[in-house]
């Protein structure tokens, strides 16, 4: 029993010491450039560690037959400050995930099922495109234009990783044409013509 | 024709600013503390941006019922720099994943199929093990005690990201029983009995 | 006199163990994910850490009546694993930078003539624009979507910084139609018809 | 219509999965290490990401005929975790920035008006000094002493950067001389004869 | 006087600029991933940058007849975003700290008194030992599990560092056998037997 | 046996995936930003990580009657890329180290013998001082100036440890008079008399 005391007291003593192996979000107080505070470890629990909103395929009833189900710090606070975020790709036969970037992370995607037919530009404009099966793994660099396309008859999906909790997602079309960014500046930045611009901002919700 | 010749000369200008999106690991040159060297990108192919060593479960005829298959920067150079890799865990029935840790990163692990009880242990000493089923993620903060079982009765597989190319991978007990630790220190500093080290360090390949 | 050995003895001692005060990059040599190799100390000179490319406006006879002129590393050397670049920003009446991204730094404008209306537009898809005059700064957060234009009636110039010494430079307009991407991709990933496409690799001189 | 309410349905989803683009500071919560925690994204306007405090010269009217004006994070909180920060310095005829570092990041500085004449001094005791005219670049490793002279006859300005939203400044001059080190110490750590030492902090409104 | 006016108006402003050189932890609010909210600097005082707590020997009257004595960034709050952490470790005749990791850092370990044998396991399996005298150092790579045992036959003592404010500090004894993991768990991922597992869990009180 | 052969090629597999624990300098080849290249591997011995350098006090006959024994990276290859580096002052009565900086890292000091006065100047131009007794620790923020002096009637020592491989050091003396700024430069950029430089440049061996 002595030895118990001992060992305690020295185990007290140790962990004490010891912080910070994690950082559950508290997505209700204020960020910092590193990410949200955190919850007190006496408050976190092991089911805090698991994340089930990608188990099932997102609804892919929509105009991209396709959906992105994000499993980032916000819907997975555990993520915090651990440098990896997740989501599920679900993309119907001709669904696609548009062109888009993520502004601060690179990503890697695992097929799950079907085949697709992913790609990204780099800065040097060059064209990465290649067209995978289940089971082969893609990796997306930091910051450029990528997407992904159902290249089958059936149902594709895929299981994507981010390299931080808040990778960010801008998607082309939406940043061009879903919301009030003057057709003037669309015009002007992109050298599409201004009925393109007003007919995709008519399609997609945008004004200005 | 003349705007052509205008474009291509602003773009070939620009382009020769735009430096390092990606740097695929030359790995036959020495690394350095933040990864290996680049190959030039212009012997870079579509074709590097994918591993397809993931796709086919590991060979699980072994005692621990269990494979592990890397895609880390050594198999997979376009990781190199961009702070995450893969691997692929297979467990036939009553497999196991013993514990282990990865110095240099957090892992997050996505269920494929069958059920995987999964744990890890803090630096307080507190215990976060919960059962996955398929689609379900779960995440283990950085160079924590971790293990994966199979939970189910059928084989089990699980894709995980890390967030580093390079995250190391300690088994316990390879590192205590399967190489030349004096079995005094091993017993020294764990407190097991010389003759439980010595057992498995027989049964592990482990010498003194 | 001894003291003066004593002291220049002490000096050397100390001088030996301060290294990597800089790292100017050896540019014939492979890069590495935190940047080049650096060229040995004894053979950098003050000059190097000047860099003059900045002092003339660049060539804004073009289409888009505008020019940006680089001091990344691959110009300027000496900013290699300092965490910094430059450029410069020229805009003729009517002259646009098109819709561009950095994927590797956020950057800050400090306008030097004229005026410049700029513009970014958040993962959100928030649309954030100004117009500035001489001597006011604006700051665009990594890896988003931005532009500046010529807002006057006169030449218009910026002197800009990234918080890399490679940040990247992807130009939407070349990204998606100055390459050899598919115009079936481009159209599947954009909503774009095929005319407008085909149109923009036409001038662009893209092709597919 | 439908399609509409499909697409914005999806766009609502991304988004709120899109964190952290960027973390305008708010200067009246505690800060932490890695910056000031953000005000939250639906207060924040475009003109937060515009600072307009350098468009005009600093009071050059004091001993040292120069100024400093700073734009760092405490003055442009949209910085805050961006990795950037600027400044404007401007030089009377014969003004002088003194010796200084900043303890946290690089510089680059880019003169704007007037002839400078700039150095640092590196650890292994060597001086890199030149003379700058406008649109010339310099760049300054992190945390080493440094200074800029107005070289020319006339009025001097540079616009500059830094590596950090919160270089740090330490003026060598001020930390010596104007404040309560005790001139003891002061001269035990500096060779400087107690009289040289009183009296610049005669001058600098220094104690002890 | 009107020269030290217009001197300290100019340290004013530039002091007000110069933000965070320490951010010493105000451990009442909670944590961030990158540390602890700053107490404000005007609170700050110089004995905050200063430890009293390994000036003397820990208790090492338990069983493992060792003491690690801790001034972490919970101990020690001037260490909060600095990097570095600190600690003491005492080995009476026999003593031993037992295997461990710390998962978020490197260790430097400098011998102040008598013979300690230090090792640490790689992740390719590889043992590193050595027996260091007063006045040695040895590093310990981040996340490997390494070990420390008094080679002599008096008391031995080390000042450590470590390369995080907050290292963390798993003991493997204690993350197998001092808690709730279950026995089935600890034998099925570790080959331990149960016997073994449950005599272990008896000594240091773990249950399960 | 036919266990073991499993297990070992288990082992192969896993050992081959798990690279960079540590990244041993080969201090023959360049370096690189993030510090140099690593020896193979299997050319590490475990010696290497051992460093026998700071055992015995540095030589305090010179005009400081002070000793820095560095162990950075150059003197101590293992610490490549772990973040870390350590070095050894010795004061003899009336010895100082004099005001000095790191630009690239924090240190921790521990006194081993004698009392030392210790301080450093913060940005905002506080002075932080303290009498150190052996056991006690002071922490120095990155790249502020600081110092050391011998408080008592014996020689004192201390440990010190640096938040970086290669933390750098500029000697303030050394900076402003052991080296070729011109006079004219010093007095310009720090108040001091040409009388003062020349002097203190006689003694310390500058020119100009």
């Amino acid at each position: 029993m002595l030895r118990i005391i001992f060992l305690l007291s020295l185990l007290f003593a140790l962990s004490t010491a010891s912080v910070q192996d994690f950082c559950v979000a508290n997505l209700k107080r204020a960020e910092t450039p590193a990410g949200y505070q955190c919850i007190r470890p006496i408050h976190v629990k092991a089911k805090d560690f698991v994340f089930s909103g990608l188990g099932t395929p997102g609804n892919t009833t929509n105009i991209i037959s396709a959906a992105v189900t994000p499993g980032f710090v916000a819907q997975f606070p555990a993520l915090n400050g651990l440098g990896l975020s997740t989501a599920r790709l679900d993309l119907a036969p001709k669904g696609v995930i548009p062109m888009h970037t993520h502004p601060g992370a690179s990503e890697v995607l695992f097929v799950l099922d079907g085949a697709i037919t992913a790609g990204f530009v780099s800065s040097a404009n060059d064209v990465y495109v290649q067209t995978l099966k289940p089971g082969q793994v893609m990796v997306f660099p930091q910051g450029l234009l990528h997407f992904q396309i159902n290249a089958g008859k059936s149902a594709a999906a895929a299981f994507v990783t981010f390299s931080s909790a808040s990778p960010g997602l801008q998607i082309l079309d939406f940043a061009l044409f879903a919301n009030n960014l003057p057709t003037e500046l669309v015009t002007g930045t992109t050298f599409l013509d201004p009925a393109v611009v007003k007919k995709l901002k008519g399609v997609l919700g945008g004004t200005g």
